[in-house]
């Protein structure tokens, strides 16, 4: 009896948020912790809202003319050593293959943090011609970064994602692409996973290793922390040159390509607890829930319940919603904090008294609202109720989001508001990497991003006092 | 101008039958090599016939129940120790880490060769209560084994598959599982890929590291060699012992469960390169063709033919065929050898004097028949000419299996018949591992399974004379 298993309490957010969000990964069934530090498990419910985040990036990146590839895991250590930024960045957390079966390798293999450099060695064996560009790949796999603290889904050292790697003809043409993928990020955020973001530019300090140019989507969590959610990056012809990759262009002149890569991560995921969930467990947007609706019978013993909710489960399935039945021997309050906890975004109940009134209850996860819904409207009014919730979960974070950027006109001030309320503090800035040290020893913050959308809020920089260039989201990042 | 790609002619087949695979597995650019031995790069058109093998099976293991996980990289060699057969059968091929970023590792770590010890060590975790079960589980992954020859597909380092594993609460449960999932196997095999199979059950010698009984399917190559093509195994409660894995049962005692695993590989890809391919390349069957279709227009610079060209590709689009059309500059001979080297299943073309005449012409890649077809039935005709190369690759296949099945009664005759027509080899046996030792010394061949469907070829084993217990396949296999 011991052994078996029930919805415990988790610890409240405003407690201990961080424990709260442990115990919503581990309670929710989202995760399990393996044998190795940093190296998690994605259990079925945690990695079905994975398929599902993956199967609308798919899509998307196919749309678009992206092809998927398979790149290898292990990395040379002289090929990672190629571009002189990109090693310095990568090298201190790689970990490293050195025997095969029982013999020493004659060189040390890295496990891959990112494949840049064997999608730059493979793009020197095929690029020939001007009529191979552009080159759109895309990959699906797991990285691994040696990381000294670790967090189920917010820093692992092994994690799943996506990187994509483009090769163009022009820099034109190589930053547009930046550009529309990080907005295929920005859609899918928020349409999909009702998550607002802030659109930017990563100063030159927060660029990617070997990047000439870093975007990114920076969205807020719960406690008001940032967390940096997909990034984009440009590379200019400098991968390209350090590894011999050049093509005959319509003159039969031998020129570089100019290469892209953006990539996004299971890390969403921890965003998407920390966005939405409660003091009850996750909260899902109904767009990326593996189960929309959980129909829950009410005094299933009693004549034609079971039936009858059947029949509704049958109808849903059939209108397109991915619904499912709780006919297990379990307590009516058990099963409803378990499909609370698991983040569901509407139950719907259906008892005796409710099926004589040819009605069901269905309540709303996000703010646990009880509708009652006639039967003969269900199929119609549950996708209405469902965009509601998704509208609803984007609505409550936008408001979170707005009301947490504060204005500052001096370090001091800006300490103060991250101090007080969290969120993002926006400054004037003159560009100077002094002034964002300056900022992250004083206050504690690092640059977010230099948002797309600018403001003037001064003609100086806070920090130094010299001419400011650029309006600056500063906080605390996750 | 000298890098400038072109179709090279590729080895005959009779001429060098691996030196032919190597070219269409490059040549049709399945694969590229990386800058370690065994492990090899997926291009974008390999990668599809994956992603298209996948879709297909992974939608079925889904119908039948199974929920997809991800399971950690990285295994801690204490707990791959923990089940003796299976430490033994892959510890010699381990990839060890031992080092993270520049420290060394208090453990090594070995790269999986496959996730049982995985999968054991979580379920020692979450499974509580015969509420639980069944868990049929599955993962998309790459796994590493270090071998020492290498080649493109069918024998890799690093290799891409799904993996399998449940867990039930009785032994027939869980045997009905292992043949179900096999027969997923070769269903996909023959409809989808249109390779028949035998499907039988491998000897103890043979079988998985730490299974009671492992089944598989075999396929046959154009040599005559055979092909493991998908294993399914039964582990009976040994995993579950070792890794003290139990649940309370209803009675509310501690019970062992019963466990399967099967996986199936890219290694199939290689099988499907060397069933149906021929000496222009590479032959895809139309289910799994990432291109069903290609649209060739000839002398495209004459009035109107571009046009009516891109016209039948977008009929054929809205068809749900999976067309493309080849507009480039390249010349009608070059265009022609490039997509019968990718194994297109029809070519479609389309010239001034064809639009006259109201028609097209396809030509089938599996025979190079030429094809008239009326513009006006094209929607019609197409995807029944699609459906006869399906059916044509598989009648194919399946007289090139039927005729290359041969019956001995003793050793010698067995090795005569493999010397001088390959194939299976078909005897009775004794059960016996000095037979099969035997058969592999003095006739160069491995069992590849006692087939389910069984003949009596003779009371006695024809290399002991001991009393015979099954009829038994021998083949020399890749």
């Amino acid at each position: 009896m011991a052994k078996d298993k029930k919805v415990e309490q988790i610890t409240d957010m405003e407690v201990d948020f961080a424990q709260w969000f442990t115990d919503v990964c581990v309670k929710a069934e989202l995760v399990d912790y393996s044998g190795v530090k940093g190296l998690f498990i994605l259990r079925p419910y945690g990695y079905a809202i994975w398929e599902n985040i993956q199967s609308w990036l798919d899509r998307r990146f196919k749309e678009l003319g992206h092809e998927n590839v398979s790149m290898p895991l292990l990395i040379p250590e002289s090929l990672l050593q190629k571009e002189k930024d990109h090693v310095e960045g990568f090298a201190p957390e790689c970990a490293w293959v050195t025997m095969g079966g029982s013999e020493e390798l004659p060189e040390k293999l890295c496990i891959r943090p990112t494949s840049e450099t064997l999608f730059c060695e493979h793009w020197s064996h095929v690029l020939h011609s001007w009529r191979d560009l552009p080159m759109k790949y895309n990959q699906w796999c797991s990285v691994l970064r040696w990381e000294k603290t670790t967090r189920p889904f917010l820093r692992g050292r092994e994690f799943l994602w996506q990187e994509g790697h483009t090769l163009h003809a022009t820099a034109e043409e190589a930053i547009q692409e930046t550009e529309q993928m990080l907005e295929v990020y920005a859609e899918c955020w928020e349409k999909f996973l009702a998550m607002p973001v802030v659109r930017g530019v990563k100063t030159e300090k927060e660029r990617f290793a070997g990047a000439e140019r870093t975007y990114t989507v920076e969205c807020m969590m719960h406690d008001h922390k940032a967390l940096q959610a997909g990034t984009s990056h440009y590379f200019g012809d400098g991968f390209a040159r350090a590894f011999g990759i050049s093509y005959s262009d319509k003159e039969n002149k031998q020129t570089y390509p100019h290469q892209t890569s953006w990539g996004a991560s299971t890390r969403i995921i921890g965003g998407l607890i920390m966005t939405h969930g409660d003091n009850n467990g996750l909260v899902l947007p109904p767009a990326v829930a593996p189960i929309q609706v959980i129909v829950v019978p009410v005094a299933a013993h009693k004549p034609g319940v079971l039936e009858k909710a059947n029949e509704l489960l049958a109808a849903l399935k059939a209108a397109g919603i991915r619904a499912r039945i709780d006919d297990s021997d379990n307590s009516l309050g058990w099963k409803c904090a378990q499909w609370e906890m698991k983040g569901v975004p509407l139950r719907l109940e259906l008892g005796p008294r409710d099926m004589e009134n040819g009605q069901c209850v269905c309540v709303r996860r996000d703010n646990f609202e009880k509708v009652p819904v006639a039967l003969a409207e269900l199929t119609e009014k549950v996708p209405e109720l469902l965009d509601a919730v998704q509208q609803g979960l984007f609505d409550k974070a936008k408001q979170n989001l707005d009301s947490h950027i504060f204005e500052a006109h001096s370090l001091e001030e800006a300490k103060e508001l991250q101090e007080k309320h969290g969120g993002f503090i926006k400054t004037m800035w003159c560009g100077g990497l002094d002034c964002e040290l300056a900022m992250k020893e004083k206050a504690g913050m690092t640059s977010r991003c230099i948002p797309f959308v600018q403001e003037h809020l001064d003609d100086v920089c806070p920090i130094c006092g010299k001419p400011a260039k650029h309006m600056i989201y500063w906080g605390v990042a996750y």
